[in-house]
C-alpha cells in the first residue's frame, strides 16, 4: 500500500514561501517547451534554461510555457524571478499536496488543479499536481511530469482550429483546465467498469476479496471527492472573476466547465453511494449464506440426533430388555425411525427450510 | 446490466464546442415537425430537410419545430446554422449525459432536461434527453426518439384548448415541461407499485432475490434524483429570469411547475429513506429466522445429546457393571431419560424458545 | 396496505388549471356553512348551492364560508367563478397529493396544508388536505369532509371570545391554521404512546412484529414530515408577506404559529431518531440472545460430546480390551467422565458463558 | 418510563393567548422574592401577592422580580396586567413544551428558555421552564419551582460585586442566562462521567444492561439539543438585538455567552457521536463473542464427531468383522485416533482458531 | 483512560470575567521571554515579574512578550491590568476548554487556538490551548508549557529571515498560528502511519483489539475536529477584518493559512470515513470468518453424523437382525458409508463449501 500522504510536513517551520519539494519525484529533467502564436503567425521551440525565456512585454502574440517536472526548485525560483511571481504562488506549485486554489494577483492569475489518470496495470488512480499562471499575453503551465494530455491544444493550436488563436491567454487556460477536467471523464468510466466488475462477481461467486476491492473504492473515491470538490469553487471564481485578465467572452465557456465539474462531482457522489450499496448487498449475502448454512445443519442434525439416540437405546447392553428378544424389533424400531425421519423432512419442507 | 454512463468521455480533448453525439442511437431517420399558429390560424406539416426551415423573423405567429433523433450531427449543425445558436448549446444538445441546465443567450434561452419513462416489460426506469431552445416566437425542441408525450400538447394546438394559442413560446416551453414533469409522476406510481410488491414480498416470503431487487430500485433512484435535483434549479432559474422572452404572465405557472419539482424531489427522497428501511426490514427479519433455525437446532441438540450419552454409557461393554443385571435397570434408565427430556423441554418454554 | 400516493398522474398532460379531482372521496354531498359577523352583528346559516352565496364586495362584515367536500368538480368550478379565483388554485385545492404552499394573488391569498388525524382503530394516521383563500373580507375554507376542528373557532365567533370579532380575514385565517397546527400535537401525543408501548414491549417480549411496527411508523413518519416541512415555509411567507390583506397586528401570532410549527418538526425528527435507536435496540438484543442461544448449545455439546466418545470407546466390540474385564473398569471410567464434566464447566464459568 | 412529552395538545381549539398550564406541578405555593437595588441602594424582600408589587416607572432602581411557580395561572394573569405583558407570552411561559425563544415586544424583552439539572438519584437529566422579560429597569424571572442556580447572582447583587449593581437590567438578564448555560457544563460533565463508565463497563464486562443504557444516554441527548439547538438562536437574537432596551457594553458578554451555547451543542454532537461509536463497539464485540463461541463448539465436534463416528463402527454387532478379533485391533484402532485428533488439532492451531 | 473533559463547570456561578484556571498544571514556574526588534536593532532577554514588562507606547519596535504556563492567575491577572485588557479575554486564556475565537477589541486583537501534539509513547494526541494578544507593535502569547514550536520563528528573528522584522505584529501573529497549523499536518502524518498500520494488522490478523484502536481514532478524530472546525472561522474572520491593526499585506498569507485550516479539516473527514470504512471491513470479516467456521462444523457434522446413525443402528443389541450374520454385511455397510461420505463431499464442492 503506497502512502495516502506525503510529507506535507515538510515546510513545517519554514517561512511562509520557502520553497521545497512535497511529492514524489516523477521526471529525470525538467522539460519546457514554448509556444508563441497570433492570429497569423506561430512559433514552437523547446527551451533549455530560464536564459531562453522570452520577455512577455509584447502583447502582440500569446506564449505559453509548459514546464514539465517541479522538482528542480532552483529553476523554478528562477521561473518565479523571470516573471515576478509571489513566493507563496511557487510554493503552492512545489506542493502536491496543496489544494485547488484560484488565486487573483491582479497582474497574473493563479489556478492550481489536479489531474487524474487511471493505471490500468495497478488498477488505481494516479493524480498529479497542475499549475496554471496566466497574464494577458502568456501562460506558464507546471506539471509534474510530461504527460500527452494538452497534445490535442497544441495541434489545435498548430493547426488553427477552433478560437484558440483568436483568443487570450484566459481562453487557453480554459482549454487547458477542459482538458484536464475531460480526463476525469475517462476516469470515472473506468470506475464505473470496475464497479460492474465488482457487482457482476459479488452476485455470481461473492467472496472475500470483494469487501477489499469496494474498500479499496471507497478510499479512492474519498481522495478524488478531495480533488474534486474545490475545483467546483475554482471554475466558479473563474467565471466570476471580474480581473481585466478573464474577458467577457470566456464566460460561457466557464459557465459550460462549470458544469462539467458538477457533473464529476455528482458521478463521484453516487458511485459513493452505490459503493454502500454494494456493501449492504455484499453483507446481506453473507447473512443470507450463513442462514443457508445453518439451515443444512439444523436439518441434518434435527433428523438424525434423535435417530441415533434411538439407536443407542438398543444398544444398551441391559440383561432384561424385552423388546430385544421379540423377532419384529428390528424391522419396528426401523420403520419408527423412517417415520420420524419423514415426519422431520415434511415440517421442514413446511418451514420452508429445504 | 446496461452500462450506467454512456462514452461520456468521446469529446475529451476536443475543442468546446464540438459536436459528438454521445448515447445510444434511438430512431432510424429523424423527424421534424412543425406547427405553425396564432390566435387566428393554425398549420402543421412535416419537414424533410433543413431547406424546408421556415424564417422565424416574422413574429406575428408562433412556430414550433419538433426534432424527434438528435444523432445526424450533420443536420443539428444545419439547425443550429439557421437558428445561430450557440455551438456549446449543440453540443449539449447531442450528449446525453449532460445535466439538465437552463441558459440565457439573450436573443434566445436554452433549457436541457431529462424525460423518462417506466419500461413494463424490462421493469426499468428509462431516461431520455430533451433539449428546448426558444425565441419570442419560436420553439426547437428536441428529443431523442419519436414520443407521444407531447401529442395532448399539439391537440391543445390544434383545438385552441387553454391559453396555448393566446400566449408566447415561453407558454409553450412551460407546458412541454410541464408535460415532461407529469410524467415523472407517472414513473413515481410504478415505482411506488414496486416498492409495495417488494414490501408485501418481504413479508410473505422473504427470499434472496429481494435484496437485490432492492439494490437495483435504490441505484435508480441515485440516477433519477440526479436528474431531477438539478431540473429545481432550471425551473427555478426560468421563473425568476428577468430576460423579455419570458412574460410577466407565465410567472404564476412556473411557479406551479417548480412545486411539482420539489415535490418529485420529495417523493424520491422518500423513496430511498423507504428503500433503507426495507434493508433494514429484510436484515432484521434474516437476524430473526437465523434466531428461529438456531434456537431449532439448540433445543434438539440439547435434548437428544445428554440421552445419546446415557444410552452410550450402558452400551460400553465393562464385565463388571452392576446396573445392567437388574431386572429394573433397563426401566429406570428409560425413565430417567423421559424426565430429563421433560425437564429440558420446560426449561426452553420458561425462555421462550419453543 | 392502502396505497401511499393517490392517482397522482391523473391530470397528466392535461392544460395547466385543469380541474380534476385526485384523491378519496370522503363524503356523500358537499357541505356549505356560513358565518357573517362583525363587532356587533352575526349570522350563521347553510348554503345549498352557488346561488345562494353572498357577495362579498360589501367590507363591512367577514364573510367565513366553509365547504366541506372537495369531489364535485362542477361546484368547485362555479366557487372559482364567483370569487374569480385562479385556474392553478382550483386545480390545487382539488388535488390532494398537492404539497402545502402560500400563493398571493393580489387581491386574495391562497394557502394550502394538511390536517391531519390519529385513527385510533386503524392505528395509523390520517391526512386531510385544506385549502385556505383570504380576501380583506372574507374568508373560503376547503376540507375533503366534515371535521369538527373548527367548531371552537365557530363557538368563539358566535360568542365573541377573543379578538376574531375584532379582527379581518387574515385573523381569521390564522386561527384556523392555528385550530390544525394544534391537531398536529394530537398526533404526535399518539405517535409518543404508540412508540413508548413498542419500547416497553421490546424489552419485555421481543418479537417479530416489533421490527414491523418500526418499520410503519418510520414510513408514517416519512409522510408526515413531507406535509410538515413545507408548513414552515408557508406559515414563514405568511408571517413577512407585505400584502395590504396581512395586517401588522397579526404578525405576532403568525411568529408563535411559526414556532409550533418548528416544534412539530422538531418532534418528527426526534421521533425518526427514536425510532432508529429503537431498531439498532432490537437488532442488538437479536444479537444478544443468538449469543445466547449458540452458548447453551456448545456448553451442552462441549461437555457430551466427549463423553460419549469415551462411552462409543467402551461399546466398541473389540475382543481384546483389558480394560473391560477388570473389576474397577465402569466405576473408573464414569469418575473419568464426571471430572471432564465438571472441568468443563469450570472452564465455561470462568468465559462466563454460564 | 416517564412520558416525554407532557399533554402539549391541552391548548388545542383554544383562541391563541389562553393561559393553561402544560407541565408538572412542582412546587406547593408560588414564592415571589423581589430584589431593587442601584448603585447606592439596596434592598430585597419577600412578596405575598400581586398588591405588594412595585411600580417600574421611577427608572433610577432595577426592580427584579423572581417567581417560582408557574402553575397559579390566576397570578401569572395578575402580573401579565400588572406589567401589561402580551397573552402569547403568558401563555409561553406557562407551556413548559413551548421551545426557547427571544421576541422582542419594544417596550419589553421576552427570553424564554431550558434549565436542566443531573439528577443523581435518578441519573437522569431534568429540565425546567423558565422565562424572563426585561424591560429598562425591571426583570422579571419565571421558573417552575425554588432552585439555587441564582443565589450566586443575589449574592453579588447584595455585596456589589463585578459590574452587576452598575448595569441595567440587559446586563442582570445576561448573568441570569449565563447561569443557566454554566449549569448546562455540569450536566455535560455528569453524562461524561456516565459514558465513561459505560465504556469501561463495556469493555471489562460487556453485558445486555449496556445497550439499554447507550439508548437510554442517546434519547436525553435528543432532548438535550432539542433545547439547546434553539438557545442558539435565541443568544443570537440577543446579541445582534437593535432594540435600545439592550446597551452595547452588554454585547461583549452576549458574545462571549453565545460561544459558550455552541459548545455546549458542540459537546452534544460529540456525545451523540460517541454514543454511536460505543453501540458500534459493542456490536462489534457481541460478534465476536459469537465467533468465540462458534469456535470452540467447531473444533470440539469436529475433533468428537468422527472419533465417535470410528468408535460406533467398531461397536457394530456384525458377527464377521476380522478387526475384532485381531489383538492389536483396540490398540491400532486407539492411536489412529489420536492421530486423527492431534492432527485435528494441529490444523486447527494453524487456522487460528486456538 | 484520561477524562476528556476537564472541570468545564468551574466557573459555574461565578461573575463573568472572574479569573479561574480550568486544564492541568503542566508547568512548574511560568516562564517569560521577551524579544523586541526592528529592522536595525534587535534584543532578546528573560524577564521574571511584571516588573520587568517594558511599555509598549512607543512604536517603533515590535514587543513580543512569550508566557509558558497559565496557572498563576495572579500574574495572568497583572498582566491584563499592564496592557489594559478585558477580563473576558483572561478568562478565555485560563479556560483550556475555551473554543478557538477571533475577538476584535479595537486597541488589541484577540486570537484563541489549539496546538496539537503527537505523543509518540501513549500513542495518543496532545492538545495545547494557546491564546495571542496582539496591538500595532506588540503581541503576547500564553502556552500551557514551554514548547520548541515556536523556535523557528524566533530564530528568523533573530537572523532576519523572510518578511517578519520588516512586518507589524499582525505578519508575527500570523507566523505564530501557521507555525501551530504547520504542526496539524505533523499530527495528520502520524494518524496517517497509525491508521495504515491498523488496515494492515485487520488484513495480516484482525483481532479484537482492531475495534478497540478503531474507536479510540474515532473519538481522537471528534476532538481533533472540534478544535479544527472552529480555526477556520477565525482565520476567516481574521482575514476579513477590517481593523487598523490587521495590515493589508498581510492579507494572502492569512489566505494562505486559510487553505492550510481547511486542507486539515479536510483531512480529519476523510480520516473519519476511512475509520467507518475500516470498521465495516473488519465487520464484513467477521462475518465471514464467522462464515467459515460455520461451514466446517456443518460439513464435518453433515458427513458423520448420518454415518454414525448407521453405525448406532448395526450396534443394536436386536437378537433378530437378519443382515449381522451375513458374511457381507460388514463390508457392506462399510461401503455404503463410504459412498454416503464422497457422495457429501462432492455436494458440499458443488455448493462450495469447500
Amino acid at each position: 500500500m503506497s502512502r495516502l500522504i506525503k510529507k506535507i510536513s515538510a515546510n513545517a517551520g519554514m517561512p511562509p514561501g520557502s520553497l521545497i519539494h512535497i511529492g514524489d519525484k516523477r521526471i529525470e529533467d525538467t522539460v519546457i517547451t514554448m509556444m508563441k502564436y497570433n492570429l497569423t503567425e506561430f512559433e514552437e521551440k523547446q527551451i533549455k534554461d530560464i536564459s531562453g525565456f522570452p520577455s512577455v512585454d509584447d502583447s502582440s502574440s500569446i506564449i505559453w510555457i509548459n514546464i514539465d517536472g517541479i522538482d528542480d526548485i532552483e529553476f523554478i525560483e528562477d521561473v518565479g524571478r523571470h516573471f515576478n511571481l509571489n513566493h507563496l504562488l511557487l510554493e503552492s506549485i512545489l506542493n502536491t499536496e496543496q489544494r485547488p486554489r484560484f488565486e487573483d494577483y491582479e497582474d497574473y492569475i493563479f489556478v492550481l488543479l489536479k489531474m487524474f489518470y487511471y493505471d490500468d496495470k495497478k488498477r488505481q488512480i494516479v493524480s498529479e499536481h497542475v499549475g496554471l499562471v496566466f497574464g494577458d499575453n502568456f501562460l506558464l503551465s507546471f506539471q509534474e511530469r510530461n504527460q500527452d494530455v494538452f497534445d490535442t491544444i497544441r495541434n489545435r493550436i498548430r493547426k488553427d482550429i477552433g478560437r484558440i488563436r483568436k483568443s487570450r491567454a484566459d481562453y487557453l487556460t480554459y482549454t487547458l483546465i477542459d482538458a484536464i477536467v475531460d480526463n476525469y471523464f475517462i476516469v470515472i468510466e473506468k470506475i464505473d467498469d470496475h464497479l460492474e466488475g465488482i457487482e457482476e462477481n459479488l452476485l455470481s461467486s461473492p467472496d472475500t476479496e470483494v469487501t477489499q476491492k469496494i474498500h479499496n473504492l471507497k478510499r479512492e473515491m474519498l481522495f478524488l471527492r478531495k480533488s474534486a470538490w474545490p475545483l467546483r469553487e475554482v471554475v466558479g471564481a473563474f467565471e466570476r472573476s471580474d480581473s481585466k485578465l478573464v474577458h467577457r467572452t470566456t464566460g460561457i465557456y466557464l459557465r459550460d466547465l462549470y458544469d462539467h465539474v458538477i457533473q464529476v462531482i455528482e458521478y463521484i457522489e453516487i458511485f459513493q453511494d452505490m459503493l454502500s450499496g454494494l456493501l449492504d448487498l455484499y453483507l446481506s449475502s453473507v447473512s443470507n449464506r450463513m442462514n443457508e448454512v445453518m439451515k443444512v445443519l439444523t436439518v441434518i442434525s434435527t433428523i438424525f440426533i434423535p435417530l441415533t439416540f434411538i439407536a443407542g437405546v438398543y444398544g444398551m447392553n441391559f440383561t432384561y430388555m424385552p423388546e430385544l428378544q421379540q423377532k419384529m424389533g428390528y424391522p419396528i424400531v426401523l420403520t419408527v425411525m423412517i417415520i420420524i425421519a419423514i415426519g422431520m423432512l415434511i415440517h421442514f419442507k413446511k418451514k420452508k427450510w429445504l
